[in-house]
């Protein structure tokens, strides 16, 4: 049995502004949930409706009914596990030899597959500008597949941060250079603009190399996708 | 003013049994009704509630309601303009040098991205497995962003197919060869497989060539998304 509050709790950190307002997010799914219990992330609590099947180790559970369970969730259909969690405090560390900077993508499905591609090539650091959709959106959590634990996403003003580089900072534009006549250096910083407006005049000025990638279709094909674009670029880096 | 049974049709249109059965689709979106105006599909009536705006040239438009286009529309916020086309009759020329032969992917947005991929790169023809999404579905339109207009989607099954083609197959699997090191030929299949489950032992064995794209994370990364491993590969046959 949970309490009415606490309910209203949950269900409010489907917004942004709750989610920092209290400090928690929310992961739904078993896999999910489990990845994020064997990670760093501090857990708030934990709720199912299944209560024999999960590995929580030592983690104590509420079980709700599948009803109180469809009322907290963000999914059409709830998967029967749903995590509370710390957000964890924000650490200027940088690990990893090259970082990813995302210049106001906005949409949590593209967010969460570049946290995962930046997993998948080793790439352990993400600084987004504020106006980039908050890496603990549900629909974001839900697309990274649990590779939010593994990454460090960040979310500060890009100016001051690329002025006070001494890395290359490469982006991605029309008229750029083609990657696949360029030999990217061993560390560096990489640059993805928003879906519709690409990178914003005030940070492309800040770019010390402007590559592209080759398109072969028609030319009235749309650009790629960010998503995709991400992918192509961390596949070169890692070449 | 349109009448009720036409409503009822469009929005029917949203099921594949529906749209096979009236050979019909539905897109929505100025800019993608434009673009699917613009090229060789047959419109069957175009429906809108802001009918100064659009460059319809010589076709005919319905004006609809707010209210009516909410009930035909596949989206949660409609933008204006619905059109209803003709399905194409499916040709069996393939046109590209390379083939993408897609087994059993499910997810529309991943089908949608892999749609507008191939575009972007120039590869015109897709062959998919009978299980795999329908690319009349309308999440899948949402995220070709027109490029169905330019990619020949063909369902059919694959062992046939595969074992009548004299070009060499490639499949990506977990113990492939990496793509660094493969110098991949002018022309060939390229067969991505099912989110979960990969490409099916069936068509696995009728793979020429087995091919992997290297991990640099931590070992207990997800596997790659389909769409960002397509973009990958795609790449890397264009260079």
């Amino acid at each position: 049995m949970v309490v009415k509050s606490e309910l209203k709790l949950i269900k409010s950190l489907q917004q942004k502004k709750c989610r920092n307002e209290h400090g928690l997010f929310v992961v739904e799914g078993k896999k999910t949930v489990e990845e994020v219990l064997n990670s760093n992330m501090e857990i708030y609590k934990l709720f199912t409706v299944d209560s024999n099947e999960l590995e929580t180790g030592d983690v104590p559970f509420y079980s709700i009914s599948n009803k109180e369970l469809s009322q907290i969730s963000s999914l059409k259909n709830p998967n029967g596990y749903l995590g509370v969690f710390h957000i964890p405090k924000p650490t200027d560390q940088i690990l990893s030899d090259w970082i990813l900077v995302l210049d106001g993508v906005q949409d949590p499905g593209n967010l969460g597959t570049i946290i995962r591609l930046c997993d998948w090539f080793g790439i352990t650091d993400i600084i987004c500008s504020t106006d980039t959709v908050d890496c603990y959106n549900p629909k974001v959590l839900q697309a990274t597949m649990g590779s939010i634990t593994r990454v460090n996403v960040r979310y500060k003003g890009l100016d001051a941060f690329l002025n006070s580089t001494q890395l290359p900072v490469y982006g991605t534009f029309m008229d750029g250079v083609s990657v696949n006549n360029t030999k990217l250096p061993n560390k560096g910083i990489m640059i993805m603009g928003n879906e519709g407006k690409g990178i914003s005049d005030t940070i492309a000025q800040l770019c010390t190399d402007r590559l592209a990638i080759p398109q072969f279709g028609d030319i009235t094909t749309e650009s790629l996708n960010v998503a995709s674009a991400t992918a192509i670029l961390l596949h070169e880096i890692r070449k």
